[in-house]
């Protein structure tokens, strides 16, 4: 057997910042060697960030991308820190004659081996997922080769994310041409229950792969994606050895016994993949022997996440990182002192602090007492910046000019706040946050331009009833603090905007139930809805009140606008009306029709 | 030789509705019938219109789909037109095991024939284009056969769409197994120029297949998309026999004279295709014998479009149908003296006639003299519905209550407007049109929830030049009707919009050249930048002021959320800031830093 001790740097990249991401490749090289690392390994396309969309379609990008990984590589060498090698993702280029039907360039998204100031070899992703939120036959050419570089007498091999999930290609190579250690660079976004799944295939394809296998992933929000870092080190047996904490960046430091490289010439040979294509093996050594035995440290395992938690942190980094990345210093929200907005607050001031939080509370003519009560009450709690601004004049001075009743004229309020909003984010530079939830995103219970104005939407992807459930718990950690949570001593949020009934008040006495089912009737059924893409008659089958059926159908299908208008938030379910359910505007299939 | 007379249907699905999309397969077949065709093909799903998106991966749809296909086979030999075959685009499923990376329940795009009451034989698309505006790596696995059969002596092979557009595959084939005709069901959205390129495809591949090859596309807004029919029938030589109309429906029938079937056997086998696949052709027969030999029928060829006229149907077809595919009766626009808003009123009365056109008139405290008067001079030229609503004391009311300057202030006039819109919208049924122009949507000059507030935009994807261009073509068609033009006695564009300095007039004297290059200068650097994706370099390179690019790229790098809450809009470039350009809003990419 041959110790390594292998560092995975579960970093937060910024997509684009090529100067950025390279600094930070080589602080993090420069503390792995400090900790006597022998191997450094970085995310998927960690130099570019992920996802990098159609900026991979730009040829000065692949360019720059290419220009960026042989310039990490001298400067490492350069910084003295050039005998560690370190393998890091970053975007390539197939050198492939232009064909309809080839994303333009060839773009690979590539993995290198870096070493002693050189780019020693390159490998790219086999396995291109095009399906949820991945468009990456839009993106890329697929990789077709593996390569098993000896490192200090251990055989390692290189494969990057989706080549870990589907059958065939690289992974089912190391299987056939042996290696003690497969490494992993990821940029797998984060959902609810995804960690269980993850952990499992991980397990499964390093016995398959009969090698231990380390997974690291990338960690931070971009766009919609949160991801969740939850890095990991397994046997070749498939037990957990080390594993990196969620939603944070982390160098996981791991010592490792693998058995020491068979003998085997160097050079390339080619190897059936079993899904249709051929790899090529490209076997090179960076050194032969062994280190001199030396005791390991004690592995690092972080601690479980519960799934409430888990949806917590994952709001509070999207957020800070959605504000941060985008360069802005402070978010504004309307505070209506229902439960929607609150919850958005309270994540807003654990993921940047309340002294960056500013509220504004918007009274109408229809808003009960108890609505600003409930607002101000939350401001005293948490400390966040407020000031109150009536409508009641605004919306008549609209109404001395055009004559609007019904909806129209709740609009017209919902319209007026958003508005107020937006002025004061143009005037004083704050995000404008949007406090929908899934549940009225879904049904379309918002209004166009009012209530979905903004510029990040923290609880888009959240159904009512965990609205609720989240506020519960996030009052229960009152007293502590941590990354995700500011250290409030009292519970952030009124027991009342948690207790009370829903209402728009956009009218008097109105109830969210004047126009919805109950919320946890309505989010079992959007849940097997829209996650689950039941059609009618699965629904009704599978319990579902089918007069309920057919009009929740309806809602949800006319909405389609509505939520294509809506502020980008963060994923943390399989449909987050984002990139991962695509739907025509103009539709006219009606489940309920047939 | 044997004659066959073919009807190719250049139809206008609609998305989502089979039973009316059946209905008019029904329709047009008997037209067909009535007309002596011998073989009807219509378009690339036509059944459940093309693009459906997500719905193909819904289980209720497909199956919906594969029953469509099945009862409109049926319906057809129940009505007595069971004898002419018929070739229909649709969606079905293969029968494969499910896996990771494969599209849920392997849908198909499919195509079939019709014969007696029965679905004689399917095939599917084998090229899945993935770029662009295309997603079907998403959406459906590749088909792998190629149906050659054979009517009135005839052999007939089907392929589509994509087929013909990359190398190998069923059409690869064709020259192979040997065939009389090619016939391709398409859906192939428009494009400027794109008509040429596809005519030299389309005479490309029937010689390469070495027959006659009959293309029918489908014709008709959706959403983003127009789909421009042109449907062609080219020898095997190449030449033009026919073509169908632009942007119309139109059951093209030509008569043709093709090679009579060589002896071969029926049945399968299968051909390497080429590009690393086997294709599985089916040798099938309807019918052996020529058809008695007749009068051929001079052949249709639809007069020549030019540019601007074919960009102009463009715009018109599309705003027609997505009012009414979304069952919209009108529209109201704000109108406000400027070219934009008139040449988009223009397209609204050419598109469903000025009397279901409302136009709204928002003077501001900065509004010229003669934007009013300009205003009003389009209204009574082309008598559409007007109303005018001052918005000065609506602003004042905000600026009661919230302190507001420079670009804040000058917002807030905008989203006045927008809201004033979108109340008359709600409050009377209209569909907004918004009325930004592609040179504003691409550096950022627009308001978010102002002028861009809407539900469709006309001229998204028209730049300003452009506008000009479009709006001084129109004026010179006064005095002519027809499917695109609205019979107008008058020039209806007042000619002091399309001389004027374009002005926003959101503060006093103000003009677009404060904040822009001239446009003529800025619309060349877009077109760079935006369709070619030119780098800094490069567009220095090509001739551009390299302040100005540096400017330029910052305004339209930034502007990248603004363009993401934008209404959708007919694409008629490659680029047009819709599903074509997909962008990370948190991107730190700046071409200007290197």
């Amino acid at each position: 057997m041959a110790q390594l001790r292998i560092a995975l740097a579960q970093t937060n990249p910024a997509v684009g910042d090529l100067a950025a991401n390279a600094d930070k490749l080589v602080e993090w090289t420069r503390l792995a060697a400090e900790r006597g690392a022998h191997l450094v390994v970085f995310t998927e396309m960690f130099l570019t960030g992920y996802p990098a969309e159609d900026l991979v379609l730009r040829s000065s990008f692949v360019e720059a991308s290419v220009a960026a990984v042989e310039d990490v590589a001298r400067r490492l060498a350069e910084e003295g820190l050039g005998d560690v090698p370190v393998v890091v993702g970053y975007v390539d280029r197939a050198d492939l004659a232009p064909r309809v039907g080839q994303p333009k360039g060839a773009p690979l998204d590539a993995a290198a081996l870096l070493h002693r100031g050189r780019v020693v070899t390159r490998t790219a992703k086999h396995h291109l997922p095009n399906y949820g939120v991945f468009d990456e036959y839009r993106y890329f050419v697929r990789g077709d080769r593996l390569p098993v570089f000896r490192l200090h007498g251990v055989d390692v091999a290189i494969a990057v994310c989706e080549d870990l999930w589907q059958e065939g290609g690289p992974v089912a190579v190391v299987a056939e041409v042996g290696a003690g250690l497969l490494v992993v660079p990821n940029a797998s976004p984060y959902e609810r229950d995804k960690d269980d799944v993850r952990f499992s295939l991980v397990r499964r394809r390093a016995k398959e792969a009969g090698c231990a296998l380390a997974y690291v992933n990338q960690v931070g929000g971009q766009d919609e994606l949160v991801f969740d870092g939850d890095s990991v080190v397994v046997s070749a047996s498939g037990e957990l050895v080390a594993r990196a904490a969620r939603f944070s960046e982390e160098l996981l430091v791991t010592d490792l016994e693998l058995p020491e490289a068979r003998f085997g010439g160097l050079g390339t040979f080619q190897v059936d993949a079993g899904d249709g294509t051929v790899i090529t093996v490209e076997r090179l050594e960076l050194s032969s022997s062994p280190v001199e035995p030396y005791e390991p440290e004690p592995p690092t395992i972080a601690p479980y996440l519960d799934d409430t938690a888990e949806v917590y942190a994952a709001l509070v980094l999207s957020v800070r990182d959605y504000v941060a990345k985008n360069g802005f210093e402070s978010v504004i929200l309307g505070l209506s002192g229902g439960i929607d907005s609150a919850l958005t607050a309270t994540i807003a001031s654990d993921a940047i602090g309340p002294e960056r939080v500013h509220a504004v509370l918007m009274p109408s003519r229809y808003s009960s007492d108890h609505s600003l009560g409930d607002a101000q009450e939350l401001v005293a709690r948490q400390g966040i910046n407020a000031r109150v601004v009536p409508i009641a004049d605004i919306v008549s001075a609209f109404e001395k000019e055009i004559e609007l009743s019904g909806l129209a004229a709740e609009n017209l309020q919902a319209r007026v706040r958003g508005m107020i909003l937006m002025g004061l984010s143009n005037q004083e530079g704050h995000l404008v946050l949007t406090t929908g939830n899934k549940s009225e995103l879904a049904t379309g219970y918002s209004t166009l331009y009012g209530d979905s104005a903004g510029g990040f939407a923290p609880i888009k992807d959240v159904l009512k009833t965990l609205v609720w459930e989240l506020s519960r718990w996030r009052n229960a950690q009152a007293g502590t603090s941590g990354d995700f949570l500011h250290g409030f001593t009292v519970p952030p949020i009124p027991e009342n905007s948690i207790e009370k009934e829903p209402s728009a008040e956009l009218r008097p006495d109105q109830r969210d139930t004047d126009s919805l089912p109950q919320y946890d009737i309505l989010d079992r059924l959007l849940d097997d809805y829209v996650e689950k893409d039941m059609g009618s008659a699965e629904l009704v089958a599978a319990g579902h009140d089918p007069d309920l059926v057919a009009r929740v159908i309806r809602l949800v299908d006319l909405a389609e606008y509505k939520r294509r208008q809506y502020p980008p938030g963060p994923k943390i379910t399989p449909k987050n009306f984002g990139r991962d359910r695509r739907l025509p505007i103009t539709n006219r299939w009606r489940e309920t029709a047939r």
